[in-house]
């Protein structure tokens, strides 16, 4: 089971998620609902859980002008992809409040 | 600093990536060429690489008819997006050789 809570910052939203338990099995992706979203803002997403939870999310997100991934041994979240001129540079890492 | 091989299978490519010496910082993504590949086949990824990176690869190889990432823990591939209805289905296992 995974639990999501969404962040609303100015400039971008910050999707958290929590497995419940610990233990997720691949069969549980095709039921994820991932929450509304503001979808013209970018979007860090961050949480404990395996990296196929992550592609799975990211292809989910990928409307959103900007997608990183926090990373808790950088304290930072690392730009991924950008579908727009104004959003942070693939590789930057922002720093934010987690 | 990273390596990428690929094998092909009559009916998916497993792009498998090295990171030299272990390390990778953020601002490598945007330098990072991925090998040509068959955009008509699947795709499996695999390698020791932080979660950013795998973002960055699932975003880039989204035109393949279906993704895949290798998760040693589970000896298989999980399918993690599909833009074909012969293709396997999100949260399915595929057992192959690596």
């Amino acid at each position: 089971m995974i639990k999501f809570v969404v962040h609303n910052y100015e400039n971008y939203q910050l999707l958290k998620f929590d497995i419940l338990e610990g233990v997720m099995e691949p069969s549980e992706l095709a039921q994820i609902k991932i929450p509304e979203l503001d979808h013209s803002k970018g979007i860090i997403i961050s949480g404990r859980g395996p990296i196929w939870l992550y592609a799975f999310l990211t292809h989910c997100l990928h409307p959103h002008p900007w997608l990183a991934i926090y990373d808790p041994r950088l304290n930072g979240a690392v730009v991924i992809e950008r579908h727009s001129k104004k959003a942070p540079k693939v590789g930057n890492i922002l720093m934010i409040p987690t």
